[in-house]
């Protein structure tokens, strides 16, 4: 989980140096069909040594079971057009504010597709890491631009509201395949990842169509523009990648949207350090919610309340 | 408790229209003096009844008693003076949102001096609170003046912590006070507001002594300027002031921090229709925040989480 944190933590600092200017040298629908080729390369290898050891791994081979491996692909997909869609009505930081309704929604779909149970103090946790991102999100006296929160088109916030079901959607379905039996992560991720692999190329080539090939086909201008930092963009967009699907399997969708946030905060600070942003009250506020939150989540219950001491043997 | 819920958000709302063009017409330090005098000429009647009835209420008349009454208004009186100093330190909003930090100063206090336990969940509800507070208090995108939190003297921090300090000191004495014995609760009044109405009006008499006598004696000024709002600050000061001791009494100091922060965030609300004060999303955060700190808080433990059903008889 570690590893993930520091993934995560890396994404929007490599993001932010990938930049020359303020600018995209490179085309930036080109890094998601990368890393999905860089996962899809790391899967195969890593099972073609699991397949040459003494014990085979498990693999289901059924296209029955196999199918279903393309839904989380599908999903994505609606999700960026919605995406695209919203922020049409939206400016980013709204839209930026509204993605931390995703960790309410993954919390609730956690709950009705996955079956499994939040006590009334581990929903408060879940709101409260939600409310602690946004906080420390809020724009303070001085950010400019001052757009309001509150005068975006209704449809704005209703595909805002989409945008974050369908990312809850896509993480829970896809623990729901990886647990769904003892299979090989990395014949799982295969499966995964050459559907990711797939889509994404389709992607490229709808963008090709769009623009009347004029550019040429995307294959010719898949490295234009790459520095070193844009590989690294790639080599970790992927490898995050790589470590939700383990925790998809081996952890769940709370502990991946936990290490999100805390990943986050953490990326806010380093920029006040490494790229001289301001540091604010709000980003102080949010840490101490989201660690709060944290706490009320994991901590054993004993631990935090004085728990009565000698229950009747016989109590229901 | 409800009582003391819509006394203290009449404070701040009959404050602000008790100003004329955002000024004071009256002497703002009159205000405190009628207050108490109020109170004590409430606490005396109602005392006054007490004995008249067919049975006599508790009194400890020993001046070793007695005299105790009076610490709360020596710790009020430095109180002030401290926040007359750190007001030349830092802005008023700075100054608002640090006034935050006697949530926790109080939770340390009622820790240390009443020897209330409180369990880690408590404690970080506590945390939750004085965030919640200051979370809606956080200057956005637009308000001016744009003053920063960070960049005030050392000692302006200081003090303010100083000044928490001290307000959670009186309030918790005050409990002490009034649980002290099983006396009725209006001669403890009568006791407090006594020295409250000597402690102020020395306070007059010294601010006329600093000002050179050039403006006449005080109680030749006191009732200069005042409207039929200005009557309404007093008594509501004074009502919310009689509440307190109630809440003293019988309820304690954390009650009472709760229903002031509670107070606080309602009026805000009420100022986004009443005065047209625009609706932020950090007064929404800090609401939910505070709602969630009071479940934590005063919920039973057996409705926030899954407790272990049958624990053996004997264990420990």
């Amino acid at each position: 989980m570690q590893w993930y944190l520091v993934a995560a933590l890396l994404t929007g600092i490599l993001t932010t140096l990938s930049q020359s200017n303020g600018k995209y040298k490179y085309d930036y629908a080109t890094i998601p069909f990368l890393a999905e080729l860089f996962k899809l390369s790391f899967s195969s290898f890593f099972l073609w040594k699991e397949c040459q050891s003494s014990s085979p791994p498990r693999m289901t081979k059924e296209w029955r079971s196999i199918r279903l491996y393309l839904v989380p692909s599908v999903i994505y997909l609606i999700h960026n057009n919605v995406q695209f869609a919203t922020l049409t009505y939206v400016d980013p930081s709204t839209y930026q504010i509204m993605g931390n309704l995703k960790i309410v929604t993954t919390g609730i779909l956690f709950r009705l597709v996955l079956k499994r149970k939040l006590s009334n103090l581990q929903w408060m946790a879940v709101v409260l890491l939600a409310v602690g991102t946004t906080t420390s999100q809020v724009k303070g006296c001085g950010d400019a631009p001052c757009d309001s929160l509150f005068s975006a088109p209704f449809q704005g916030y209703m595909l805002g509201i989409l945008s974050a079901c369908l990312s809850a959607l896509a993480g829970v379905y896809t623990e729901y395949l990886m647990k769904k039996n003892n299979d090989s992560l990395y014949w799982q991720n295969v499966q995964l990842y050459t559907f990711g692999v797939i889509f994404n190329m389709g992607w490229l080539i709808y963008g090709d169509f769009k623009a009347g090939f004029e550019r040429g086909p995307w294959w010719q201008r898949l490295f234009n523009g790459y520095s070193i930092t844009t590989w690294m963009v790639v080599f970790n967009l992927g490898s995050t990648g790589l470590l939700v699907s383990w925790l998809m399997k081996y952890s769940d969708n709370i502990v991946k949207v936990y290490s999100t946030s805390m990943a986050m905060l953490l990326t806010m600070v380093l920029s006040v350090y490494l790229f001289n942003v301001r540091a604010t009250l709000q980003l102080f506020l949010g840490i101490v919610i989201c660690i709060i939150s944290l706490q009320m989540y994991f901590m054993p219950v004993n631990m935090l309340v004085e728990l009565p001491q000698a229950l009747p043997v016989t109590s229901k």
